[in-house]
């Protein structure tokens, strides 16, 4: 394979600061990744101790060495839209600016200087490179590549290079969206007898979320926080028009004990006395327990130190953890700055990283 | 004055049902009046025994025989827009079909003929013929002359000759819509104790407007009903997303024996143990009592026969009701036929209407 025409080849003798500013500068937007698929499979190939598969424009390098346990490293190649913040700018206190700094080919740096230092490691190592990730989840390569090939993410334990801040984020909660429709019949408000409004009827519906009392659920050490919450309601024919119809959307977000199946019913309960003539499961994510007792992960926390928080939002661990991998976060941006026209991340941060990760491979 | 160019001049020696076919054949859809305002002014001031003024295309024809009491006979000119239901069509059964037939230009061919055969009367009259009712209340022509020239307006009772199936529909309910609205403050569903939910805040308004048990009133022997509605409710910034702000938009529709000032602190009452952040009265249009007990309106109701009806929605009878005069609707058409595309009118029922009126003013 020749290496791509308009960047130069990556090179992973340089930190992963300054390969993060590489990386940077090499745009790689949603349905654009192409061209740094290729130029990552270049570099991984020179590398003689790994592996490498492909599949679309989604990189899996391996190890073989046969050892106890085995680690998956997974990142995406996909950043958002460019906002006027590319190239990438270091400033006068280490601090590196520009799309995708933080979230996160600074954790892209960290897996390729990992795959390129750590010829022996002291568990085989798996490091997933994916499209797609900040659009649509059935987009989304680390699914692809879980449906096509589960085998090449088998593993004992998986770190997602996310931005968390270099706290270990474990597991995450899952997301339910359904949709509760209630129906009534259309009249002139002049006469609004001759009708029946929807929206009157949606009133035990919006009782029932706010009395709603979310549990907490402390699971492997940490603390998740569910919620139930509507996030749309949407009425309304015309200003003299009774609606026949109101859509309440409600969000549950819910600890990773729950099933897929016992979240959805705890939703029906809660809705159950509730005259709901349409019960539509919008959206269904589940969740992922965070997998901490693991021996690995265990092994992984007291390497990283510090203590580990539970991830409330859903990320792609629960990728994982449906294909019976533990995964956490753990990556040197922070998440605040995501998504930002300002996103930037400390090169400090990207250098611990990649040294911690480098520790708990070799100790 | 010289005659209309396109049109031929109206022809008041015809009866009321040929008329109303000329006057359908002359279209006069909302904001294109004039040709049809400068047709009728034309032939009122042919009839010696009527004064004639004219405040844009609204035209207001006058006796002044000193009688008892003054009594003004009142249509809009203009329709709603054409759907291929012009010219009109007279069929086998004596319907005539087309736009404007039904609302109003058959009420409107009775004025005209009113004022035509009727040159001395026992009580003395007032037609009034005005523009873009069809359309925004702002732009009613009936509201302009009674900001401009309320005296043209002046009478012990008006009849609107709007369709009412040929019965008396008295006075009118008010309306008054107000927006409801609560707040928040937005947060990631993922972490919703970081925010408050502006939906689940609404829950006692719908609670409110569930449990509310609308009045009924007996006015002068006619029952109006009122009641509260939500026509609309939106809330919604994304799918992931805490609201921060949910409207709750409610119609109240009363009865005329609460003024304006009541109708409003009634409503606020309703909603006082609510979390409402803003309370904003978004339209407000009073009801007008049906005035059925003024010695005109009494003779009018012998005159005609049946019993009179309360009229549910709002109309320009209010506009009446604001300057003093009791106003009712009676006119030939049926109002459930009025702005389709099917739009037709008994034949038979406007000659009954011209020559009920005929009959009460010349007894």
């Amino acid at each position: 394979m020749d290496r791509p025409a308009r960047h130069p080849a990556l090179d992973l003798t340089r930190d992963a600061a300054e390969l993060t500013a590489q990386l940077v500068d090499f745009p790689s937007e949603s349905g654009h990744e192409k061209d740094l698929a290729d130029a990552v499979e270049h570099a991984l190939r020179a590398l003689d101790h790994l592996t490498v598969d492909r599949y679309g424009n989604n990189i899996v390098a391996r190890t073989h060495l046969g050892r106890a346990e085995r680690v998956v490293l997974a990142g995406h190649l996909d950043t958002v839209p460019i906002a006027g913040n590319v190239p990438s700018r270091l400033d006068e206190h280490g601090v590196l600016w520009g799309c995708g700094t933080c979230d996160m080919k600074s954790g892209i740096a960290v897996q390729l200087r990992t795959a390129a230092t750590v010829p022996a490691p002291n568990r085989d190592l798996t490091f997933v490179f994916y499209d797609n990730e900040e659009v649509a989840a059935h987009l989304n390569g680390l699914g692809k590549v879980a449906d096509a090939h589960p085998d090449w993410l088998a593993g004992d334990f998986a770190i997602l290079l996310e931005p968390s801040d270099g706290q270990v984020e474990g597991g995450c909660q899952g997301t339910l969206r359904v949709l509760l429709r209630t129906t009534g019949e259309r009249a002139h408000s002049a006469r609004s007898w001759m009708g029946a409004n929807a929206v009157h009827a949606a009133a035990p519906i919006l009782a029932a979320l706010a009395a709603y009392e979310p549990r907490r659920r402390v699971i492997d050490g940490l603390e998740y926080r569910e919620g139930l919450n509507a996030v749309r309601v949407e009425a309304g024919v015309a200003n003299n028009v009774i609606p026949d119809a109101c859509t309440v959307t409600v969000n549950f977000r819910y600890a990773p004990d729950r099933s897929p199946e016992e979240a959805l019913a705890h939703v029906r309960e809660v809705f159950a006395g509730c005259p709901v003539d349409e019960f539509i499961v919008d959206d269904h994510s589940p969740g992922a327990l965070p997998g901490l007792s693991h021996p690995a992960a265990k092994a992984f926390m007291e390497s990283v130190g510090g203590s580990a928080h539970p991830k409330f939002g859903w990320t792609d661990v629960s990728r994982f953890s449906a294909l019976g991998v533990p995964a956490v976060n753990y990556g040197p941006g922070n998440p605040l700055l995501a998504h930002k026209k300002d996103e930037r991340v400390q090169t400090d941060r990207i250098l611990h990283c990649e040294e911690r990760l480098r520790a708990w491979l070799t100790d």
